[in-house]
């Protein structure tokens, strides 16, 4: 019987190999950039085809290009089960955010089929077109359309180019207009569940290898445009100032302080532009971008009530104007308590203690909670970095999500032999 | 006798037409953009030649392409008395900053020389090729010239073209490698005094239409770069950040305090650049310019000490690095008392209250006090308002202008017979 350990190694392996498939010369020092849709991702969609097929399973892409991998089942009327992420990066990102949640489930799959272990559900693995919306600025393109919330109206988005979704998904050999017909229905889907790096230090700091995630955070981003007046640096007394700068600044200090108040709050002024930004003129105009993160709808909106207010004060304060929009907003969604449940006590049986932990950053289930159940497995990753090449793993660790994986696997087999 | 009223209505004709010398269509709308040695200074130098010739004047260029006038005394050994401003503006500057105070004394000796009135000393006008330093970004080039401390390594500056200073120079038809040759020497002169708009709103609020200035203020200028760390706006937990623009907005609330809480100081940060600039990225570097005025020079070196211990502090408590850096300092230039006060008397002389300001801009006299003393007149502007469109003046307050030049030369007429 071919143990998991030799599944671990040959998700190292193909992790690295699939790392190669990227505009990038040398992965270890650029990090990867493969976008939707690129040559890079047909090379990655043929290597993954080829595993898949390996792992037997039956292979196909939809019309979003995503990649679907199905280890049939032999029960009549089996349901599915759906392991899945993201193929795509960010420009330079790391080697795992994303694809560790294809290619470890896919090593899984194989070791299934190696040792001829049968589920009563068919397991699908799904590489996902698009999530980070590096190309398009538009995100979640593969697991809306699997879900059944695509907006055809993201096939007008145009890339760098000015190529359209549209354009770009012809040319990699997909029929946009059916998109709609690629969803899967709710009542074919047992649940999906998503193995993605941490992007944080919390296992790093809790000595775990894994966690499982309660809820994936709410998110809302403001642009705040304050107007002062612009003067010459020298000759206008402080006492008649209207700095947009100076008022931008309290702003910025002020979210940082409401934010490290309160446990369940993150927030950043990440962008500011400043006008006319000349080093002896009284600054005309700041621009900021605001970003509010809770897992817990109602903190977050009482903590914009509370932010909204105090601009209000800072700007009369300042003798100043301001433009205010909330520009985008996306309520916090909540795993499923039953599978979260069972990945807990996967965990248990594969050893170690389960940890409970909230996703900060955003990811695939936002879209496919609206068509079943989810749930998400985090690992360690070292200094909680992502999105760049620096981004690293273990061996170890990726044996114990394989782990974890495998009993969570077994667990839903004896649920669903039992209902 | 042809009054001083005509005097300021030809001071506002002339205003007028060599505001035309200007790369802008419409210099009402769009202001007046002339720079050094281009087309428009020399339609501006054509127009200024002939006003001078008709005024009595002798005209010549220097090689710094110094347009200098000169009413000249008939007594043996006279000296001379220098009036002068700059021609050159900012991009789409105003109508009055820098040529008004060639034009007022060029049409002060039109009137002196339509009444016959003679002078024991020469009085020469000058109009300064270069203040601004827009199109070489290298400041007081006339103003050095005649002071004997122009540096030939600024003829390498070059400007967005690629030209040379020195090409541009030639092209006006100068030598620039004489330019040494050009400076007055010290003993000759008497003393040198520009009017100039206040660029700032006291002379409004005091309701009166010209004040004396006491000093020229001094100029320090900073790049502070703060070094954070850049990560997952959403996963990196509040407490480990270091965000660095939090601690710039730390800075820039810090200063403006500092600045507010003492008269003699004016500062602003104008200039801020944040990387990577993302919405949702935590700032890794935000690079901010500081820039701290007084007419005080310990003022100003206290406020600096201050400053500098205060963001040792701040970086050391948000745990962000920094590089700092002084690129820029000018020493503060006090008037010469005895122009100063004869200015002052010549102001009670034209029935105005006399009021002392100090002057929060730099200006020629910076350069020229290495030459000979220094005096400066601020005439009112609308709303403290310069390199701007907007720029504004009255024929009113013009007319109170010419009135304090001339009796100030007539007062000096008299120092100068008695001693």
């Amino acid at each position: 019987m071919t143990g998991l350990k030799e599944s671990a190694s040959l998700t190292w392996e193909w992790l690295e190999e699939i790392a190669r498939c990227s505009q990038t010369a040398d992965p270890d020092r650029e990090g990867v950039t493969r976008l939707c849709a690129s040559d890079e991702h047909r090379q990655a969609n043929d290597k993954l085809r080829q595993w898949m097929l390996a792992a037997g399973m039956q292979v196909r892409m939809d019309n979003a290009a995503n990649l679907i991998g199905r280890y049939p089942s032999a029960a009549p009327d089996a349901k599915t089960l759906i392991f899945g992420s993201h193929q795509d990066t960010v420009p330079n990102g790391g080697k795992y955010d994303g694809i560790l949640g294809v290619i470890a489930p896919l090593a899984l799959v194989h070791y299934f089929n190696q040792n001829q272990i049968a589920f009563p559900y068919h397991i699908d693995v799904i590489a996902f077109s698009d999530e980070e919306g590096t190309r398009f600025q538009s995100t979640l393109l593969g697991s809306k359309a699997i879900s059944g919330t695509f907006e055809p109206a993201m096939l007008d988005a145009v890339d760098a180019q000015g190529t359209t979704m549209r354009q770009a998904l012809e040319q990699f050999g997909c029929r946009p207009e059916l998109i709609s017909h690629d969803a899967y229905q709710p009542e074919e889907v047992l649940g999906f569940v998503e193995l993605h790096i941490e992007q944080g230090p919390q296992l790093e700091q809790a000595d775990l290898p894994v966690g499982v995630v309660s809820a994936i955070t709410g998110i809302e981003r403001h642009t705040l445009s304050i107007k002062g007046k612009a003067g010459h640096a020298g000759t206008v007394p402080m006492n008649m100032r209207q700095d947009a700068l100076v008022g931008a600044a309290q702003v910025i200090h002020y979210f940082d302080q409401l934010c490290k108040g309160q446990d369940d709050l993150v927030g950043v002024v990440g962008k500011i532009e400043n006008f006319p930004n000349g080093v002896n003129v009284i600054p005309q105009q700041t621009d900021i971008t605001i970003e509010l993160r809770s897992p817990n709808d109602a903190s977050r909106l009482a903590a914009r009530s509370t932010l909204l207010a105090k601009i209000a004060q800072i700007m009369a304060d300042y003798d100043l104007g301001y433009e205010h929009q909330l520009i985008y907003q996306q309520a916090a969604v909540t795993c499923s308590e039953s599978l979260s449940s069972m990945l807990a006590q996967a965990t248990s049986a594969a050893g170690i203690e389960p940890m409970q932990l909230f996703s900060g950053a955003g990811h695939d289930g936002l879209a496919v909670t609206h068509l079943t159940d989810i749930a998400m497995l985090f690992m360690r990753c070292k200094n909680g970095v992502s999105h760049h090449p620096d981004e690293a793993i273990t061996q170890a660790d990726l044996l114990s999500a394989l782990d974890v994986l495998q009993q969570f696997c077994l667990l839903l087999k004896g649920d669903s032999t039992r209902s």
